[in-house]
């Protein structure tokens, strides 16, 4: 196992899906920050189930509980730590699962990592559910680090084959970013509802859908991230990826600049008000692993739901022969929205810890 | 900075481009290991520049020195240190440079969070340079997973707008990889000389070009990979993005998968041969974050050489206007060939690590 | 705040004196491993305060419950993490304390640290209290080594000016270590009356007395212990300090080798029945850092309880002035019996984690 | 293998006592510092051979290579990697010692360990030699840390069983430590001359002795440490554990606290022109592992060199026989005078490591 990520702003996750609790450790807070309650609750809004028909009806209140690091609002400077009661459990027969692994489930490779030991119910360790307190680590750092301006922002570019419209991220601005409906942030309020239209097609047909989502970071400072294990994209893509369901990262242009001229490719510098900006912004806010002073954009890749009503064919593990496989329960026929929180969080703990490592709050 | 990476089979990086030498400690090799100095080479050799006229004409002949941990060829278990000491060196006035930010160069992050103390000679500390110890670091991990079969196996899967053919990565085999050029590999001939010729027409035109590389390892164990923080995939996409010019990394079908209906992503688990295979192989050989039992599969995104000998526009940072900038000297047209023993080498030294934290090698 | 230690077999305590509880999330722990719960509780019941007049009145039950990591009495490979509420919690008036730091207590360096914003109940992030996890994980790792023969015990040298008989360690077998009351382990009866005692007296008298530990480990494996920065005295001494109240530490001979000739300190090997011995072990079983075939022996030292009835001096930190303190409440008049389990379980989980990093349990 | 050491200032130590070269790579400067040559210099001076009839005649010219992170004498914010090479290297015949492991060295556990392969000559990792590079770190941070006011002076405080005078380390001023021989820090000259007198007669019948080194730290911040397990003296007695050759080391009053009363321990503050003191100050500058505004006092345990002339018994590896030994070549008579830049060197980093830590530097 390996719970632990950061540095100086250090976290550290438990937790399984039907557990008692899930939780996280919070070290490298200072002492005497007043917690924003209502900003971590209006985060793990964003990313709770039940709230719409475009989700898993799973009810998770997700309160959570302080277990130590504050009193009477405050940081006391000791490790802060957050857990969530599991409740709203149904445990059903996982006894099947346990020998029809489910396509493109953890499953299989769960059973052999851990001998069958592994609590397999809800997903075990491998649930997205450990990303509720993420969340709330994520709303921490987010909340510190809009005391320095910046912000993170994001939107659904693509679900499934329909995509919002493009846009210019040399020229992108935070106020450019005003979304109808916060918890499914599209620029195109048409393309909004196709997509709204075909995850609910899917949830009725028992399928799923994937999607795409865009991250804009602004006002970093420039020269974040620490070369040369610590860059700023090679943290950010590391992080990304421990999410569940996501399967590609890309910075800036990403992919498409590898279809390109560098004559193409290259943006140009120019000032802007005394401060130095690029013409377009194909790098994507990043150079050398540093940040620039450009924003930060970044996509991330999410595969459809692995988990579908759908008849699928699995194998049958005591007797090695194809089987059909159905799965019930209440799955999001789309992981999308509910995933844009949890990409901001795992950018807002990597940003202020590199902050901190850097000496953007002071150094020698 | 942060050079080190890796907790057990750990690596240590130093140097930069036009100082004395290039470096790498290595933690964690067991004592008694015969050195493989003719795999170092060969891999060092696909590594190498001026071999081609692909390639940059700067010659390094990245002979290494060991200055610790090894005795009549073996390993002594002591930290192994090697050196490549910097010889073919043209410091030609960078003074230039450091009013003048090269286009989508690390050249003005760096200039500001160094405080204009970075070397910038070569591209110092951001210059791909760095990676030839790297690929040492590789060469050996690579030659200890060999022994229990792992291997790593790379192609070209395009340059520029040319793509070579599409591969079934359900079904692909090693013996199915074979290159006519091994410093170039495609697997059709043709397109493989249509990719050449664009490299070289960029080249004549004083341009670059970007292009993929789809990286297979076959034969991991099933399981590798440690939740939350370390999974296959998530150490997989950090290191890559550590590697100069990455701006894009997917698993598996990657970004596709978001295009798609969960039933068409989804793969079906079959038996071959008394072992579990899927039908298709959308999910790339990570689940979770740790392997399947199917080839890992992932595609890298590099960016067209940023360097190039068209004249560009950048601004003069003591004038604050824009200027003129025209770069000469010695640069790949395109990093895409001598990119894959790197990217290789950092999958390696990862796969490695999570092998022994994973108690492949034993565990309690 | 550092609130982890160990790098495969890895612990982060978190929690205060007198907030909601205090616990540990223990990684690295394989699955399928039986809790043995009867062994954690008699470890626990070790240092619990309450048992008997020689320690604190405080009533702690330390019942644990486990947030994650166990299924059925085995463990899942996901993160273990274990809490302890606090209960029996008395929160006076510790406002007079923030004006006036009580004696060789951390009230003074704590309020500087941490603005005032610290819990001082109960002596927050410095209680002895938060040891009792550690005593949890510490269970489970001897429980772990005992499966390989190796032992740990420990016996009181000394408290105050009286001290228990020398042992020659050089010949010292885990059976010559036998107690009549195994809360208070001291090898001589009447001296260990004598210690009781003292201890009594000092509690009568609103007093309190320091002494010594010696903690004897039996069958380590040969050369256990990672130089430069990871060899087992190194890692036991850093350990063994961050326990309250330690302020000195031995290996073997300690001290006393510093007034020797090296032909009266260093150790003769000879062999006995096969196994490599030496004749003397004022070495105390490590050389370079390494175990060698004989017991390892260390003494801790460990000063008298800081908190005292008696009335002592201290500053009104806004007046200035002097002040008398009078330090009310349930203390133990002596933390040496308590201290055993905590210091054996320190020992525990170091050793346990050398032994997956050194490669005891298999490697390449 | 574990090679380094440190959070933020990271120490990566590499080489072996007669192999090609030794050294260390320090992360976590910043740019612009300009390097202290000659500050470095007179470090090494201070734990040189060869300077004294008191010291080994090995002759080690100790002269650095910077091998990156340095141009035109400032630090360019890469790592800072300096080696110094191996030269004045008399490899006699070592055979002998593989098989007649020598008394109290590391040769037993390290054979064992390593399987024969690990580099034996000189001592290979085991070797004090290694420690040169650590000065060079040391002096760095000396260096830096002086710019805060923090000094670090140490003395002899006994050799053999010849004592210097006691310190009352409750009012110890840095300038009342000053010494007629830097290289053999006592403050009583007769004392001084006694242990010199102790070592000469030690060296001239083939033999050796220990000693104790006390050592004191000025002006630290109040607060200094990482509770729980970075805390100062956790920091501190792990690494100069690392030193070879130290087998004890206490805090303040230490092992003497365990033999008194709370009373008597206790130390009591009042002001002193505005700032907090304590009248005594046996708990050595730190409580609850954090600095307080005394002194930092700590006394290390080293024991007599264990390469003698005189004839010793050990085993023959092969035959199982008791075997005479007689070592020869050019030992230290006493490590003790060598030791003390070394201690004060390691003292150093983990301060400065603790400083960039706990954000006295600057934080959130």
């Amino acid at each position: 196992m390996s719970n632990s990520c950061g540095k100086l702003f250090k976290l550290t996750s438990f937790g399984e899906s039907h557990g008692k609790s899930i939780g996280i450790v919070i070290e490298g807070m200072p002492s005497g920050y007043k917690i924003n309650h209502n900003f971590i609750k209006s985060e793990l809004a964003r990313r709770k189930p039940g709230s719409s028909n475009l989700t898993s009806k799973r009810k998770e209140d997700d309160d959570y509980i302080i277990l130590s690091g504050e009193k009477d609002g405050y940081t006391t400077g000791a490790a802060l730590t957050f857990i969530i009661e599991n409740k709203d459990i149904k445990s059903k027969d996982y006894e099947y699962i346990k020998n029809h692994p489910r396509p493109s489930h953890s499953d299989f490779p769960a059973l052999i990592k851990y001998n069958g030991f592994n609590d397999i119910r809800g997903g075990g360790i491998f649930s997205a559910r450990l990303t509720a307190p993420m969340v709330i680590a994520g709303a921490i750092a987010k909340d510190i680090l809009m005391t320095k301006g910046i912000k993170i922002v994001s939107r659904i570019k693509s679900i499934y084959q329909i995509n919002d419209i493009d846009l210019d991220s040399g020229n992108i601005k935070e106020e450019d970013l005003n979304f109808s409906d916060k918890y499914f942030p599209v620029i195109d309020k048409e393309k909004m509802e196709e997509m709204k239209n075909i995850i609910i097609k899917a949830r009725d047909e028992e399928n799923s859908v994937g999607g795409k989502i865009e991250t804009f970071i602004f006002n970093l400072p420039v020269g974040l991230g620490e070369p040369l294990y610590d860059k700023l994209d090679s943290r950010l893509a590391g992080a990304i990826f421990s999410i569940p369901g996501v399967k590609a990262f890309e910075i800036g242009k990403g992919f498409g600049s590898s279809s390109l001229y560098g004559s193409e490719n290259n943006d140009f510098y120019y000032y802007e008000k005394e401060k130095v900006k690029t013409s377009t912004n194909n790098h994507g806010g990043t150079l050398g692993g540093l940040s620039t002073s450009m924003p930060l954009v970044f996509t991330t890749g999410l595969k459809p739901t692995a988990s579908i009503g759908l008849s699928q064919e699995t194998v049958n593990l005591k007797t090695k022969e194809i089987s059909e496989l159905t799965i019930t329960g209440r799955h999001d026929p789309c992981i999308v929205p509910r995933a844009i929180p949890v990409i901001e969080s795992f950018a807002a703990v990597n940003i202020l810890d590199l902050m901190l490592i850097g000496g953007f709050y002071g150094g020698i």
